[in-house]
């Protein structure tokens, strides 16, 4: 059950020297925002750090103390820069070995006990007190410490994963959107949508301009718990688009 | 003139609700990545933040102490959501006021003195100290504090702005990037890649698996400011590859 009465906290922390080198470009951080909108989790936070143990070790620890929840991205593979399992149980300063259950589901995929190499079973090693998470793309689980969810970094996998953490996640109140478009330039709307943000500090409104068909024109983006407030909001946001001659467009992204 | 002897390093920190609503896919940080990767500075941490004074302030202040070079993206627009520039200063302690040349550089867009507003003299406020960093897509310019680089958030101005920066930035010995992608599983490769990974620790050595044409295969991307190192570590894993079978296929990315 979702608790309304305060706003439950995400954060991601991204392991990838391929996204600090400029490799490959992130795909997980807005899958994982938008499913976490689902649940009521506000995302908070994020992080990228390369594949190094004491820069993993100091931001779990200072993500999972400042957030409900932590999800990872990538460093659970078999070979040797893989080395977010052991990051983990460092920081949480626990020890690391083989899981039996982990072990088994991995297993089974293989025809022969030659091809359950060495370097795979390495994947099925979990920090002491670790629950797993289903991987229902290519079986190697990932796991689960205390409110850090350890997830892979291939996003077709990563997401098959979070999508089977909706029992272990309890969010708040759910945040809603709506957003108003018009052909209008920040330089004109700016004074009177900043008004409208003072007399409703319960809704965030986000200004994002835009260039389309040859014009300029605005994305206003409202967010709030508050169903009613968002929708005065809304009423206003139109009401000052009107007034300097535009119409509005409402576009649903949800 | 690069400085050879040591590794420079960089941070982003993004400023944007909009990338952790999940309303926005970020695509600045692979563009400062690569273009920094060129420059010979090492990207070694991005944050992502919201919105909100003390959030920036505290990750300015962690960043800029913490690494040679600092890039923010983001929230230097006109509207009231838009507190990058006014974060900056309470971070450095400093005032904020209106940069006569800033002013003077935007006014010449606008026809009528009416069309420069209020909400778009806003964007010429700079903290005191700061030295303007040229807007060749829009005018309203970028700036920067000591090692810290304030650029747009919207990607076609942030790549403009960071192009004019090549004079004010300092690499290190330039990182050279050397991939080889065969058509075998991690779990096959890691054991002998590791192997040479201990042999050659002044080489960072990543794996990253694929699948095309509907064959697994995997990418080992061998990155180092040693040439002679890099290109030992690139005959080794060739070998190794051909002791598995595979013929190695040499990617060049950059």
């Amino acid at each position: 059950m979702p608790d309304q009465t305060r706003t439950v906290t995400g954060a991601i922390l991204v392991i990838g020297d391929e996204i600090l080198s400029g490799r490959t470009q992130d795909a997980n951080i807005q899958m994982i925002a938008l499913y976490l909108n689902e649940l009521g989790v506000s995302l908070s936070e994020v992080r990228v750090v390369p594949d190094d143990e004491d820069r993993i070790v100091a931001a779990v620890n200072a993500l999972r103390t400042a957030y409900d929840y932590v999800f990872t991205t990538g460093g659970i593979g078999p070979t040797h820069d893989d080395i977010t399992a052991d990051s983990i149980a460092k920081a949480f300063g626990v020890g690391i070995d083989y899981h039996p259950e982990a072990l088994r589901i991995m297993a089974v995929q293989y025809e022969t006990p030659d091809e359950f190499t060495e370097a795979r079973k390495r994947m099925a090693r979990i920090p002491f007190g670790g629950t797993l998470i289903d991987n229902p793309i290519s079986k190697a689980p990932g796991f689960q410490m205390e409110n850090v969810f350890v997830l892979a970094g291939i996003p077709i996998v990563a997401k098959a994963m979070i999508e089977g953490l909706a029992d272990r996640i309890v969010g708040g109140a759910p945040v809603r959107t709506r957003t108003i478009a018009a052909f209008l330039t920040e330089g004109h709307i700016a004074e009177p949508l900043g008004a409208i943000q003072e007399r409703y500090p319960e809704v965030k409104i986000g200004s994002y301009p835009f260039f389309r068909q040859g014009r300029v024109g605005v994305s206003l983006v409202m967010r709030s718990t508050d169903d009613a407030q968002l929708g005065e909001t809304v009423d206003l946001v139109c009401q000052v688009v009107r007034a300097l001659g535009q119409e509005p467009m409402e576009i649903s992204e949800e």
